[in-house]
Order: C-alpha cells, then structure tokens, then sequence
C-alpha cells in the first residue's frame, strides 16, 4: 500500500491554534491540490482527534473530479478512515454521511456499545491492537480490504504513530504565511516523538510556492 | 533596528527533541550561510533555554569573515545577547568568554547575587520588565546601545515573545529532512501561542534548496 501524508501547516509547524480552533493556513490553490490528491486516494485518513474539532466531511468537492472517479468505476469519493482507538467518533459525525464508505479502526478497549453505534450507522469497524490503535496492522486490513493508496490528512498524533510505524512512502507538508506558535498547540507530528538516532530521515523530493507558501514534498526513506 | 530570526528546523517544526538534545537538522551550506549572517549582524541573541541547554559561543567561525569585522572597524564577533529573566546564565557559561561583548536582558525578579556574578565575568546587564524580560524595550535599550542588525538564533520561546512584541523584520527558517515529533519537543514558536485574530502575517520572500532541505525566507508584515 502507497501512504501519503498531507497537510498544512504554519511556518513554525502547528496544524492548529490551542484551542484547536482551525486555522485557514492554504489557499485556493492549495485547496485544489488536496482536492485532486483525494480523488486520486482509495482512501482518506484521519485520527479522531481531527474528527472531534473540525467535523470534517473529507469527501471530493470538485464534480468532476468525482465523475472522473465513477468513470472509471470507483466510487465518487475515496472511503474514509477514522484511527479511533476508543470509538470515541459521535455517530452524528459528517464523516459517517453516506456519500462513502466509512472505516473506523478502533483498538480491543472500544467499548462494545459504542462499536454498534458506530456500525449501526454503516461504519465498517476493524480492530487492531489492544489499547490503541495498531496502525502497522490495521494499514494490512485495509489493504486486504482493497485500499491501495491511502492519504492521510493529520492530525499530528496521527502522523507520529503512522511514521513511528514506519508505513508513510510520502510526506506532502503546505507551510503557510503565518505563525501560530503556542508550547501546546498541535504540530505536524506530536505524539511522544522520536530520540537521537531514531529521527525518520526524509528526501527533498521538491519545493514550490503556492497561495503565499511554501510546498515542500519529501520522500520518506 | 533590524530584527532577523534564524532556525533550522525539522520538516515538523522542531528545534530539537523532547529531551532537548541538539539536532544536526542542517548541514554544512547551511552552517556557512548562518555563519555569515552572524558575520553581518551586530548582536546575536538567543534565549537562556538555548544557553542552558546548547552552552553555544555564538563567534562567527570563518577567520576570514572576523578579519573583514575588523577589517571594517568592528569587533572580530558580534556582541552576544541572552534573554534571562531570572539571570540563570552560568557564570562559566561558554557565551561568557572574552571573544566578544555579552550582553544579558534580565528582569527585575532577577536576584542581585546572580546579577553580580554575571557582571564579574565582564557581561553587561540590561534590565528591562519586571517578571520577565520585556523584550520591546530591552530591543530599545540595545539600540541605543549601538546595535542595529540583531539576529536571533532561538529558541522557541524568544523567537515567539519577539512576535507577539511585534520587533521582527524577518524569519528565515532551514526546514532540514528529518522528523523530529513529540508533542513536547521544542518548536520554532512556542510560549501561549497565538490565537484566531492574531496570527502575525507573513511574506514569503525566497524559497531554496540546500542541504538537503528548503531554505524559507520570510518578511513580516
């Protein structure tokens, strides 16, 4: 399975504000190349944390990208995956809509009345580690599911734990005109973080400007 | 006075790791750039966190670039600044070495013994604010002492009281290819963090490619 990792961020890292409160970091143009990159996925990813403060739908908003989907006999948009370890995803999330299949991948400790909920909505929930969520296996079940290229959107505990587990081919980071700043807002890769000799090494694969920023694409070697 | 930012950070925002290890997130293009940046600059600041952590000279390294300071009737370095509050510099520390003037921004908490100890080894002492150093005016104070370029090489916490003060020129930040992540590593702006309303604004003036990273030139607006 292809990973790619997506994501804007501020100059100094942050996806977010403190508050979580989204920030508008790209802009049209950069909103057009995730657009296009999503409709190019099998599937979207996001941890529950995202879900939680940004509600997002993450489904193709371009029409015809979404034609050209169905064309080729894929579904208009790509399926969408939650790592919600604790099936803490709100059964009135946008993201159990039903304009596309929706995974939850949850962990042995969701409790079960939560799971139905969150079946009971359409979700297709699968299980992978005990506490939290397994990421290095549940990428297997997607794949055995038939997902081939999974773009992840954040957020940045999400990223840690998908590099940690050394399954992400690319990382695609918008840095954007602005600073967020702030010891506890959310960065591009939180989680407990890596020591010396573990930092995951990467490979400029390309720099361009975009909407006042800066596209940097790296490979993950 | 001219006010530029300089850090080199991991593709994820990151100073250094949460144990606060020094990173070799750069290399060696990158060293000389920042090396002659020094070399243009009056004063070189960094935050007492920086000190504590790193012990850095802050010397300009190239012998050619100190003859051509002196050449033009200037100190062989530029002066050395730490912001430190409380005045927890050590007295041995190597930023205190006689191959340049140091100066430390301290605030009124800080004790009249550490501030002796610090003026024995021949630094000179700037208080300005009272619990913590009031960087706008402690910049005034080192204005009319003569210096007109400041550069300020972190870390995160100086580099974001500097922006929510509202005294910098420019930030130029060397995105290095690793990830370095944790939710407590140090970032390039940290402190409260700004919130929506507040986000200072940037230009983006230059992007490049060099060792192995992208090099961000940013104006703030």
């Amino acid at each position: 399975m292809y990973v790619v990792v997506n994501a804007a961020m501020s100059a100094d890292g942050k996806l977010s504000s403190r508050r979580r409160n989204q920030v508008a970091i790209s802009g049209a143009s950069d909103f057009e190349r995730v657009d296009r990159l999503r409709a190019e996925s099998d599937a979207v990813m996001v941890g529950v944390g995202t879900v939680l403060a940004d509600d997002p739908r993450l489904t193709v908003k371009d029409a015809e990208l979404r034609e050209k989907r169905t064309a080729r006999g894929e579904p208009a948009n790509p399926a969408r995956v939650v790592a919600d370890s604790r099936a803490r995803t709100p059964p009135d999330a946008r993201i159990l809509s039903g304009e596309a299949k929706t995974y939850i991948l949850v962990s042995k400790a969701a409790p079960a009345e939560r799971r139905d909920a969150l079946t009971d909505t359409g979700a297709h929930i699968i299980e992978a580690g005990s506490e939290r969520v397994a990421v290095a296996q549940a990428a297997r079940a997607l794949e055995a599911a038939g997902i081939d290229r999974l773009m992840v959107e954040g957020g940045g505990e999400l990223i840690f734990s998908l590099l940690e587990a050394d399954v992400v081919d690319d990382l695609i980071t918008f840095v954007g005109p602005t600073v967020i700043g702030g010891r506890e807002a959310p960065t591009l890769a939180d989680g407990e973080g890596f020591v010396t000799g573990a930092f995951p090494a990467l490979e400029l694969a390309g720099v361009e400007e975009l909407d006042g920023g800066a596209l940097l694409r790296w490979t993950v070697q």
